[in-house]
């Protein structure tokens, strides 16, 4: 029964070699490298452009409009790790600001994915400690009710376990599991080389028509090629 | 009866020292002083990051769709005054632009808030004429019938009263009623001088948890700390 | 019947002429001067703020979450074209990123304007590659079934015909149809030397209500000055 | 300062006889009568079609995800009443199910109108207790924090008076201010038996343009009447 | 230019024959038959459930928040005319009401789809008038500005032509361009009688991989099929 | 890592006597009974109302706008199941209609939640078999593409497991893990029992205040009553 509020101390975080190798990597790359999965919904967005981020995941899930358990995880916090907010029901409140930021930051945490609202992003921002939020919000939160920390949560639609890898940039979230973090990478710089490749020959002019070989298979399919008709003005 | 159409002249406004006052706090501090109230709907954003103003309101009620009443409301506005503009009916057209900026700019105007939408992002942006709106959209209005000015509205879910102080940042916007602006005011500093050594502890490494003393009611309530199973893999 | 799949070559485009005069004026200019007409939907958004474009359009009808036609698209392009793609199902899928951006720039492309997601903002961004999208979103599309190039579209509910004109600034985007081009650019020059004219008056004080002679048609529709009643406190 | 939390009782409420009387008219009839003023937001729906009241409010304001006030604000009403609910914050939780459905309906409240969730709307419906909210969900709240009944309050973005009439029917909900009501149901009557003579000449076959005597008008404002061209198929 | 303001009169309208035959189908399987084109946007939805109609396009293209081109637009419906009514921008309000309903009934229209919203849907529920709206919202409109009758609109996404068919029950609203009709109504039995036989084989049991001869592809794709492990508990 | 696309045959499934029991209970009952956990996002919705069930899931997890997987999952369905569908990415169309209905019906599948769209609500209807989805829509899907059946999916919002109880309601959607059923099942009928008493007293006109013993905790709090000012008119 999920009765019980509880709070995992150190939970297995994912390698940080292959963390390491996956903030140099976009949250597209990654999310195409483990086969489309693990992107959390769309409407999670930074408050600042240009962020781009990779940690490893300490789950907080917690009871709409109440931010108490966040308090209690700051304390499970270390440095490289990324903070995954998720209401149990959903809200735009605020339910993180600049005080919290400030101790985040001072553990040596990288950003926080939270599926709520944030406040105090003016000086989130000038400290830029990167958030991904559902919403902007000065609405307050209150202290009242428990929840957990580090168990597995659904956050903005994606299952999260503690320890995961969260990458994060202006594209959106991403999740890898703990387990799989290294051979994601792996793909996504074997991708990103065969990439690189690519975009030399477009920048080049030549047509993705060509460097992807399509003309046969569209040809296949029935695509009819037709001069426009003379304009008749 | 709502029917007659009215401009106020002249409404009390809020004591320019307490508008002051309150525009060196932000929204959230200002929200959480006056007991969590006054905050308009999170769906106001304002069209350029960073701007941060207090103002008295010159409120505007209108049709859908129509925006003349705002060139009466023009003349009613003074130095220092923020212009607030409320529908009758929720409308995304873009009922604000350039010109109209330009015209509360030369009465010393400080911002707009209106539950709709503005155009001519780009120029209102070079000319820092700070602005928070629920769409940004080039539809035109039309100049057809008439509403008020300087009566009560609701803009964006929250009661606004000609005189009050208006407050908005990046959090979103405040309303502070007119005659409590000042005890407002002072809450607001209590409440920052009270953060500010929140935040330096918070800074050296303190845990919230401590900080605020948190530790027995979350027993109290029956919270669990467990150390994760060993990592089977 | 529409089933077949057709790419149409060459169709006849808006004049140069006509493209270059109204890249000079903003979306609600644009609109204006064609009779409150052509707007796309409020809720394409571009990926960062400034930018400003007018182009001739190459359309694409493509199947949701489906990339293929895009590519197909490339190669019909022409400098100074802008890229319209529209799915016949809405989605907020990532149908366009990095590397279309580059084989776009590189035939002379000077925008995207797409209903659905895109993702590599950032790279996108730091290219200058101007896009208006309904969403930002990593997640991928597949390559499987055919759409149609360059025959009329609707896209955020506009329709567009190929080789009419796009124009698109933070204020959204708007379509003029290739042969009223040349018209609709001279009428937007007529209002915008009409508006530096009212701009500067405005910006000298004078008021709206004088500017436009608004007084004598707001009396007789009925609209009632009142001082207001003395404060109380 | 809004900061006591305070309960009102026995509020002056609109004559019955004018609850009466608007009972009788729809939703749009009244907020035409008062001049298109008075309408809550859209968003709130009827839980079930076809339920159709007119109620004096009495109002609760309270806390997001936190019902206990609703509790508070049942031995506040009286037979007649409908209870009008707004949260302090938006929030789609269910604040309100069967029980109080019960407790209300053992009172003679007439209906609820909410500006969040509603649950248990299967026996809500079958005890034929008309409910208008923005959500139907089945997320439950605490009763931890204190609000007030019978103050003025924002619901779906009108204000509401205590002893307010509350109208409400499959096209929303209205409010008219209490010392309206007998004269705003008395417009609603002329404006009906305007009506039905209109609507008996459009059911024989007459038109608009005639019986409102539009056509001349239209010419004025330039419209064009043209035939179509032959068909060319 | 799009300025002028004009209604046509008596434009072509698709076979009878073909629009009886169409009212026999569903909307998914007219979409279907056409190649998966003509459908608009989901967000419009029916005001009661059940209705099933086709009928020929009498377009209005208005201005948002005036309806008054509608009742320029009722003079030119003929008996099985479906009305299509699309705001040059969007918006919620009520443009049509019980009066309008009994006026376009007495003509002989079958329905009403509108990319706005509707009112008196009680009485147009009674009357048994089927609507397809975006909103049902008791909000009136003005009548103040032109717009223009039997022009091609965009309606909630797709592009309607007067005369084309257009068809509506409880899936959406589905529009056949006038001269397809005959041919898209062909399809539409052809594939409704290889779906019976399709249906009354799944009724009995058997597999839609078996009936559809899906196995051999999906292995080819490599999808695998794996007990699940015993269970542990 | 998550790249193998698999069909899991007969997962272990909850109890059947606890499918039963909590067949019996409301949504909002067993929401509360294990914790206010287990809720799927409000925006799911019934396409008829009254429909209430409790069926052990099948669960599909299929890339968007494909449909291809559905047809696996039929074969993989036992009586007493609920087929749970949750795409991997966020999608409207219409992936379910009539045809799958008849086959899920035939093996005896008690109804659909799917966290996308469907089609032939009519014929759904008409048949009584029940659906929960995000939309209703007649865009049709392609069949290209893998997906998985039986393993875990995120729909929704919430983690559903193969042989988890899904249990349905006018309220929504919620689930319950396959090993808690049973206990949950108590905890409802515990909860209810109690419930029944309580309903009893509201009915005969006692007050929650009383029947719960608020009046206590509420003054403690700070609850403030207050008679309403004489009225002044």
């Amino acid at each position: 029964m999920p009765l019980m509020n509880v709070v995992i101390r150190n939970p297995p975080r994912a390698a940080s070699a292959a963390v390491t190798a996956l903030a140099s990597h976009g949250v597209a790359t990654v999310h195409e490298a483990q086969g489309r999965t693990g992107l959390l919904a769309a409407y999670l967005r930074p408050i600042y452009p240009g962020a781009r981020i990779a940690g490893t995941a300490v789950t907080v899930s917690l009871p709409p409009c109440d931010n108490w358990m966040i308090h209690v995880a700051v304390e499970q916090c270390a440095p490289g790790d990324v903070l995954v907010v998720a209401p149990t029901s959903p809200s735009d409140a605020g339910y993180f600001g600049d005080l919290l930021g400030c101790s985040l930051a001072a553990r040596g945490v990288v950003g926080l994915v939270i599926d709520a609202g944030v406040r105090d992003v003016r000086e989130l921002t000038a400290a830029r400690f990167p958030v991904w939020s559902r919403a902007v919000f000065a609405q307050g939160t209150v202290k009242e009710t428990l929840g957990s920390v580090n168990v597995p949560v659904v956050c903005a639609g994606a299952l999260v376990h503690p320890g995961d890898v969260v990458v994060a940039d202006d594209d959106g979230v991403c999740v890898v599991p703990r387990r799989d973090a290294a051979q994601v990478a792996e793909r996504c710089a074997a991708r990103e080389s065969k990439e690189a490749a690519v975009r030399e020959r477009l920048r080049r002019g030549e047509l993705g028509l060509d460097v992807y070989a399509m003309r046969a298979r569209l040809a296949e399919r029935g695509l009819v090629y037709r001069d426009a008709a003379p304009d008749e003005d």
